[in-house]
Formats: structure tokens, C-alpha cells, sequence
């Protein structure tokens, strides 16, 4: 029978589920490790014997193709596909399912906390109260602030429904094709990207990374911004390119961001030694549910793939397009 | 005319319009020259000549009013009554004004923040982050967990009106008469308090500061709650006994606290070395919008006691009744 690598972390950490799966229908599985994100090479080394790989936000890249010898399928927890050479899999002929609904309800709340935190200085104020400084912030309310999404899928569109029953904010959207399914309570302007930048006192990326997405946002789109605006970003890290980020905070430009997501995690960078730049660990899809719902999803379908069944979650066609 | 000394800090900083408007009258006029909220003799030796106080949290005692020979107003910039002894007032003819709708919608967007905050670990996680540690915390969602509102008047009924459109949680509600205006998108439970303390994943207060409720949270109430339960208390410091709370925190019970008022303010004791305890500084309704709505209102009603105008919001006989 075919045998499975499970490199993300963590896995059934809080819910043995996934691993009940497994062991009752005899499947043979070995979990990362390392109980770290890997590097490519720990992949490639780790990787030569298994069939299938239920993956997290490695690297599978060619080198890791190389020494997979054995590899036919990619189950991937998640929604992202950034970290997986989709055009190098699709040649050798290894197939790629991923779970593209599950985290979006995680991300979409997080980035809301996220958003309350930096209107209203949350952050700050703890890191104060903990030294013993008590300092009032003012802090602006979300019918009050023009929002700008960048980005309006399966996330966007759940952080849209949220904001609704805060009052009514203005909201700027820009994406490749506008959303026709989103029935918020409030009227959206479709805007150029360059006028979100430019007008909104809040940005929120809901992007994937793409070549197209990479170092979207930099000094020039920062400096874009109004000199008391935000950024949110909980999509990918190298979307925001964070050099840039921390520069332009550290100028005074901007009055705070949000940053989740890194392009090297764990992260230890510059940001981190920038008090008005909200960090959070790469956290946006751990929730219980949400978390319970990809590593279930992405193990049945797994199954699904050894058992010669139909599959369910294949990654569609103009995410290959996406990287060429 | 009538002399009016402002003591509630900050005032007229975001918006000079409440300095405007007595100027304009020309309404002599002074304001608190310490900066920071005053102590009751500081209060007391300040407020000797003036007839009318626009007022903040700071005591309106007695012994205050023993030097304020020609108060006869207090206009009071906040909707929370403890620190002005009612039933003194009235023996002496002065009358209370209050805004008791302008605070509630920045109050509820904080609780909701808090509460994302907790829920999330964003808190912990930012702190970590900037001490260079990477550590990825399995969070909940809202319509996961049980949240329990002691107290639905005019800011509960607000955090309401936001949480649904979070999903569907599950709503315990406790008040000492049900609220029957809220018409809110799922079902709430109305039960006793000890009920919610026994079953929230999420306890928050939304009450005044009155005899009946000063220590309503001691470690009794605390040890009765989940050992992974959390409590908010953006209402008033005393409700919650802080002493109590930092003992339950040490000893591991409750995964977490978000605590913005303190019965001394600034504060500086025990739970600001407690990094799961989240602590903001007193900022529930330090939203620009909020704040100027506020301050407007009192200086009006100022305006309309010097003017011999009717009064709209004068205060209503059963925040006298609470004092009893």
C-alpha cells in the first residue's frame, strides 16, 4: 500500500482525527520529525520512500522532486500553493489537492482582531501597562476609518460580512475580477489598487503569493499611503516586502501595521524591534476548528487518492497558470 | 454668569468645538491644570469658585463638596456614576447631567477587540514576537465558544448587535431585568450569574460601579470558571477584584484576562507582570468619535443649565436608588 510523509505542524495536535484515519484503514505514515517547519533539504531527505505528502508551507520544489522518487500525490493543509512548484509537479505527473475553504473563517477573525488592535491600540497599550506607563491612545472606530481589501475570495469576503455589523464603514476593493456573489451591507467601490493605497486608512491583503503578488506592496505603495494609515497583512509573507516596511515605520510613516505572515518564518527580523508593528506567529488558520477542519479534509483526501477514489479538492486549473 | 471648571481629561484635544462653544457665550471658564485625572483633594482645592463642573472619573465626594460652595451643576463627560456621590449632591441642590448613549459603541468595538485579542493569543503572541520567539498558539473562534454578558444595557446590547456577525455562538445573558429591546440574530439564554461564571468560555462585564456590584468578581466567582475560561472588564475597576484576579491568573487558573479599568488609575500593581492578562488604559470609550460626542454633549447640557434651558439628560432617580 501506498505510504504517507506528513511534514506540516503541527498535525492532529489538537484532535486525533486525522491519525485515527490512518491507522484504521492500515495506511503506513510517518510525521515530520523535526516538529518544525522544514527547509528544503530536510524535506528532500526526509521524502525518498513516501508516496504521498500531506504538506505544510515547505518548500516542494524541484530539489525536493529529485530525491521524492516515489512521489504521486500533494495533499496540502491549507489554501496557499506559493511553497509548492505546482509546474514541476504537473510534470512529473504528481497530483496536487489542497483545502482551499477551510482556514478562510481562522484568517477572516484574526484580521479582525488585528484590525481592532491597531485602531485602537491594544497592542501598544498592553506592551505600556506591562512596563508601567499608563498613556489613554485615541483610537478611531471601524465606521469611521475607510477600509481598503485587496483581495475579495473566500477571505475578503468573510472579513466584509464580519465588518457589517460594525456600522458602516467606507470600503475600497480591488481584485483581478470583482466578486458578483458578495451581498454585504454595504455598498463596495472596485477601485485600482494605487487609490486603495492611496485613500484608505486601513489596507488588508487577501491575496495569494503569486509572481504576480510578490513585493506587491513596498516603499513606493507604503509611501503611498496616508502618514496615519495601516497595513494588515495576513495572506503571505513577501507580499509585503518587510525591509520596506520596516523602514517606512521607523521614518513615521504610517501609524502601525499588522504583520502575520513572513517571508522566512520563523521570523526574527527588523519588525521585530518596531513597537507599532503588530506580530503575530504565521497564526491566521489556528483555530481549533479551522485547523482540525485542513489536517481532515486534506488526510481524507489522501485516502481518497490510495484508495483510487475520486478526488475531491484537486487545485484548479489557473493556480498552474498563476506561476507560469 | 455661572463660572464652569472642566476636570475630565482629555478635553477639546481632538476637537476644539466644546472650547468653542463656551468661548463663544462667553462662559468663563477653566480646565484642569494637573493634566491627569485628579485626586479628591486636588479636586477639592480647585473647585472652590466655580458653579458648574464638566467632569470626568475623578471623586466628587463630600468632602469635595464641603470647598465647592457654589457648585450647582455637575455635567458629567461618561455614562459610569461611581465616582460622583449622588445622594451628597442632592442634599445640597446640586444636579447631575451625564452621556450615557455616547461612550457605548467605542466600548463595545474594544470589548470585541479584547475578545478577538484573548481568544487569538494576539497579545501573547506579539509580545513573544518581539522578543524573538516563535511559537504558533492554537486559538478559538467565536462560534465555538460560549460567551457570557453580565450586564446588557446599552453596551452589552452593542457587543451583541457586533458578535453576530461572527456566527453563532452560544450566548449566556444575565442583567437584573432582561433587556427585551435587543432583537439580536440568535438566540440568547437568560440564567443566573453564577451559571454564566460556571459555563463561559468568555465572562464580560457591561455593568456600573455601584454598591451591588463592587466585588462581583472575587475568587470565588473566578475559581468557579472554566480552568480555560476568560474574563473582560472594560466597565469599571472594583467590579473585578484585582488582587483576586492576579492570585487566580498565578496559579494557572483561566487562560487569560483583558482588564482596561482599575479601581486606582493609572494603575500600576500586580497583573501588569501577568503577560496573559491583556491590560489596556482605560480606553473603552477613547475613540476620537466617541470622545468629542461626549464632550459635546456635556458642554451643552453645561450650557443649557447656565442659560436656565431645560435639561435633557439629567441623570434618572434609580442611579440615585443604586447609592442607597
Amino acid at each position: 500500500m501506498l505510504k504517507v510523509f506528513i511534514s506540516t505542524v503541527p498535525f492532529a495536535e489538537k484532535n486525533h482525527l486525522p491519525i485515527d484515519l490512518l491507522k484504521a484503514l492500515g495506511i503506513e505514515f510517518k510525521v515530520n520529525p523535526l516538529e518544525r517547519k522544514l527547509e528544503e533539504e530536510e524535506l528532500a531527505s526526509l521524502i525518498s520512500d513516501y508516496d504521498v505528502l500531506i504538506a505544510g508551507t515547505e518548500p516542494i520544489t524541484e530539489k525536493v522532486f529529485s530525491k521524492a522518487k516515489k512521489l504521486r500525490f500533494i495533499s496540502r493543509v491549507g489554501i496557499g500553493l506559493d511553497n509548492v512548484d505546482l509546474l514541476a509537479a504537473k510534470k512529473r505527473g504528481i497530483k496536487v489537492s489542497y483545502t482551499p475553504d477551510a482556514p478562510a473563517p481562522a484568517v477572516a477573525e484574526l484580521t479582525i482582531g488585528l484590525m481592532l488592535s491597531l485602531l485602537r491600540s491594544i497592542h501598544l497599550s498592553n506592551h505600556q501597562m506591562h512596563n508601567k506607563e499608563w498613556q489613554r491612545h485615541f483610537g478611531r472606530r471601524i465606521p469611521d476609518v475607510t477600509i481598503g481589501l485587496i483581495g475579495v475570495g473566500r477571505i475578503g469576503a468573510r472579513v466584509l460580512r464580519r465588518l457589517s455589523a460594525f456600522g458602516t464603514p467606507r470600503i475600497l476593493v480591488n481584485d483581478l475580477q470583482p466578486n458578483k456573489e458578495i451581498a454585504p451591507a454595504f455598498k463596495l467601490e472596485w477601485v485600482g489598487k494605487e487609490e486603495i493605497f492611496k485613500n484608505a486608512d486601513i489596507v488588508s491583503l487577501h491575496l495569494p503569493l503569486t509572481n504576480q503578488t510578490k513585493n506587491l506592496v513596498t516603499s513606493n505603495e507604503l509611501l503611498m499611503m496616508k502618514s496615519d494609515a495601516m497595513i494588515i497583512n495576513t495572506s503571505r509573507g513577501g507580499i509585503v516586502n518587510e525591509n520596506d516596511l520596516a523602514k517606512v515605520l521607523q521614518m513615521n510613516h504610517l501609524s502601525g501595521a499588522a504583520i502575520d505572515v513572513f517571508e522566512k518564518e520563523p521570523y526574527d527580523g527588523k519588525l521585530c524591534d518596531i513597537q507599532n508593528c503588530l506580530l503575530t506567529s504565521h497564526m491566521g488558520s489556528m483555530s481549533v476548528d479551522c485547523r482540525i477542519r485542513m489536517e481532515v479534509e486534506a488526510t481524507e483526501e489522501a485516502i481518497r487518492f490510495i484508495n483510487n477514489k475520486e478526488l475531491k479538492a484537486l487545485v484548479p486549473e489557473d493556480e498552474y497558470e498563476n506561476q507560469r
